[in-house]
């Protein structure tokens, strides 16, 4: 039973229905009715015009925009944890022509005005250093923590003080107003985002991820860019077709909350004392010695180590819900052996064991 | 009845359920079942072991290959109307760093040892000028030219002798295959090409292209080449089971047959008279006043003006023989009324006229 | 003797004397009071308020300058023989990121308006093709003609209609003020010209070059990227203090001068027949023989030969005077010896020869 | 009086001496007499065959290197506070076409193999993660510290071991030399070093700095990386004497000693109490309330502010010794009345204070 990546999730029925359905003639590249729909699919969703454009990764998705708001000589201020630094292969390095990524720490993976504030004192205002110019969080972050909307939106008002444009990882986008029941609208461009990247792949999509921009002037040239990057698809339908069916009736809301419920679950069963952090999204970091989560991997359950003492379980947004109450069931056992040997040997993993 | 891009024609039905097959879970990235068994399929294909990798478009498999082979100090030798020059953006110049293209010219977009020879020469070997680090060449050509094994092979010859890489652009490489009944090692790698894309998306697949090493080893940094610019889908398995559908069987050669025969038939109605370069591939530049074109439009018909007195029409893997038949029969009839307007008013368009 | 090279003349004393007096203690990179001087000074030359900074080459300026007002995926409209395509090694690439050289043929390495308006319109306005962002002139060209005030301005004109930037690289824009003997407002800002690279070094200076904006707004990101190059230099002062002493009493007008009228003298002994181009400025493209041009050598004159049948005279700044009469006086007998065997012979290399 | 920055220091006499020396007719680039006895000169300093080319800036030279070994989807691993990261720009990500720096943390800017093999362990080996290529230190270190020969050793057998080309940013690398007493080679290619930059600015050069490959096959392509990078002058003979006149007799290290030997002056007199870090090169990093800074900058010292509670003194090759025992005993006297009235009041600035 698979709890290691929701990459590793099929794609859901609707999506695929949608590209048997756009399977017919229509003109090339962005120029077809589905492509042309999705401008005004995001602006509805959004409550504001917007521009959107498809891509195939979250990474194309994420260095596209950083490039379209951060300039060759600047710096994106980033976690430390972050996506675009710890996983895209320098992919921002590429796209922004040797912008740097300057990194910052914070709890799960969480920026706070202060964190950011700090960080740009630091840097002295001359020609010797690289300024900032980008903002950039992620939500849900690396370690499935949720911004609320207010969280947001101080981070944008602190960006729009300095100046800095400010960029959203949306990978888990999904998730987070899942969790935070917030619009998304105050999760996004009201609490001053300019740019995201809004993921769909890992929540049910075949390849196809969207590009917000929620000020249009700042995406006029992202078409040139993708195209010079060989993300300008030529039957673009296909991917189009895909995120409006994820757009439809808001599946795309529903199986970020079929994940979430799913890690809830997981998460109850495991205890607070477990997890390294809350879990708000559909990712669980849990404190096991190796051992036990061998005794897991023996009953049949996938997943990564996550570090000595750590590993990650992630819920896609298929997740069969017998397969997350066995897990939880057998959790729950492990957890009672645990307790039962530890009174005797006091071997308990404790808080500080990772 | 469309005539206008071969991008706009549907996905093939074998393509279609490969993705449905597809549809379950596997391991991410490049990791799966699909992916892994690229290598093999085009190995056996080339009789020879290649290296071969998945991505979305034309203009990412030909710059990524480029990059692996040209420094950014250096540049390509390709003719004036590649597709790499007129069609991607400036794609080459992103992804290799700032790398030059060197422009040649000759006939039907095509090259020749003695042209890419002469162009050499004029190059000072010194410090002050780029040098030529790769030959680029498209087989079928911009302009639906076919390069025979031979053709290939001397050029290849030049290259190596030259100390240059060999990039074949194969966008169009089935239906070079299809045209020249050669070999496909012959037309590549024998003839000493070192890298090439192969295109499946013209050809029936959805978003799926290949890009092929014939040197394993010029391949080793590629996959983070591919990472680094947004090209690793999460989902790959869903790109690989396209280009694995279209090798099945020789989907890839039947399509590019069909489009080949539908372009001829159009050909042969037409008459050599008009064709501004032989119809070898599945592209035909015809010679047209604007109102015999819009008398061509006017009963149905959809193609692309392509400069004063000249159109291009483009046949498709699926393509639709009885309106081919119907157009062919159009021209026809178009030539025989010209023609007697001409004999009264001898205003037929002459070789000269585009 | 040498007629090689303006690069191989020396320093000339009034440089070397400000080196001298330059050389106590300041502030490091270009705080210094020199440095501080530079804006005023060409202000006051131009006429207008300008942005001027110091870099060591003249590829070092016409590259930041291209970069300040041409996009990665942009390019540049320029003639095929422009030194920015022909001997900078790839550095336009380098600095802007990949964008491209568009290249224009026109007589004498110079542009016309009808020129660059054809280029324009064979550019389809899409996603697909580079679109043009700057166009760039060599003033004194590479083969020694000026361009007057009219002639730039047409020019101007045009690019401002097309809204393209408008650079000009000036590595002897001393010689064509001096051959023109018009305002060099007029050969500049006035006829539109937004960035330019003023050549000192082949006309006296030592190692530095005058990088001049003449919409400082457009210059503001200048600086950052001049040190992101590594074009800072921490001791700045010793540049701008040869700048300085180049501007002070005309001496860069001096100088190019005195070399102008040395071409001059040389052209007239060899006569207009024998000119590739009308010499306008310090460099003389001349018909000759391998055999006339073995004679001259030993007679003790050094220079370049310039494909087949043609030689390449330059003179310099500090060119002596007797050393340019013998020369003429050599070639006039060359001349003459010529003339008398073609009497006989009729070998005379004809107009068609080069 | 200064104490701001060696930048700030004039030229030494011998250097102008050589700049009018080389101001003689002699042929452009890099072909001149002067540029073509570089290799030999350093060949004979490091007692090995290397290849030196002169550029005008340490960043220049430092990034020039860094292209020259490291891959633009590589990382280079340097400390936190290295100047490539700090004071450069983003011209490595420039130079190297956005290759990362990934920044390690160490005493006084130092590294040790304990600390870089760390960061390499942390670092998964897959397609997702930056791989790092090259290890870069900086000798003397940005606080004055000194890598002894055995330091630099232990670090190339990292490297080594783990695949990593080795750079050294020689900035100061007389004073380190002067300090350690080594041989030169012994600090550099004896410990594994693969390519330094060698200051000679900051050490009484005018604006001339050396880059030094100890494998000559890995500069093979700098000349032209060089170059494309606009840092060719046309007048290279200006450079090379330079770095010539500073090999002569060993200015280099004479000049690097007086520098040392102030700083050690200072030092003494201020105590290792009141040092932030041990004095070993030229630069003094002192625990000084602003009072205590503002009273010794009424006396006429210059010098900057490091940070609250800290100040940096940096002394010069050309240091007048008398400024230098004033100096010496201004602070005396401050620490006699600092202890003075802390024995009444115990504000004592402490340990732990900046």
């Amino acid at each position: 039973m698979r709890f290691f990546s929701d990459n590793a999730a099929p794609v859901c029925p609707q999506v695929m229905e949608a590209l048997v359905a756009a399977n017919r003639l229509d003109t090339a590249y962005d120029g077809d009715q589905w492509s042309e729909r999705l401008d005004g699919a995001f602006s509805d969703l959004f409550g504001t015009p917007v521009r959107a454009l498809w891509v195939t990764t979250g990474t194309a998705a994420n260095c596209l925009g950083l490039a379209a708001i951060c300039p060759p000589h600047g710096s994106i201020l980033c976690h430390e944890l972050a996506h675009i630094e710890v996983d895209e292969a320098g992919a921002p390095g590429f796209f922004t022509h040797g912008a740097k990524l300057t990194l910052l720490t914070g709890h799960g993976a969480k920026l706070t005005p202060e964190i950011v504030n700090e960080a740009c004192e630091r840097i002295r205002d001359d020609v010797h250093q690289v300024q900032p110019s980008v903002l950039s969080i992620t939500n849900a972050t690396e370690y499935g923590l949720i911004y609320s909307a207010g969280e947001v939106a101080a981070l944008g008002d602190l960006a729009k003080r300095r100046g800095l444009g400010f960029h959203l990882d949306g990978a888990r986008f999904a998730n987070a107003v899942a969790f935070a029941g917030a619009d998304p609208a105050d999760l996004t461009w009201r609490a001053g985002v300019d740019v995201m990247s809004f993921g769909f792949v890992k929540n049910g999509a075949m390849n196809a991820e969207a590009l917000i921009f929620f000020d249009p002037a700042k995406a006029e040239v992202v078409p040139r860019l993708r195209k010079r990057a060989g993300h300008l698809l030529s039957k673009g339908r296909y991917l189009a077709a895909q995120i409006l069916a994820m757009l439809e009736d808001d599946l795309w809301l529903v199986n970020a909350r079929a994940a979430n419920a799913a890690a809830a679950t997981l998460a109850e069963a495991a205890g607070s004392e477990r997890m390294v952090y809350p879990v708000e999204a559909n990712e669980l970091f849990v404190r096991m010695t190796s051992q036990e989560a061998a005794s897991l991997r023996a009953q049949g359950y996938d997943f990564y180590d996550w570090g000595p003492g750590q590993i990650r379980l992630v819920t896609s947004w298929d997740q069969d819900m017998a397969d997350v109450s066995r897990l939880a069931a057998a959790i729950e056992t492990m957890l009672r052996l645990t307790a039962r040997r530890s009174t005797r040997r006091s071997s308990f993993p404790s808080q500080s064991s990772p």
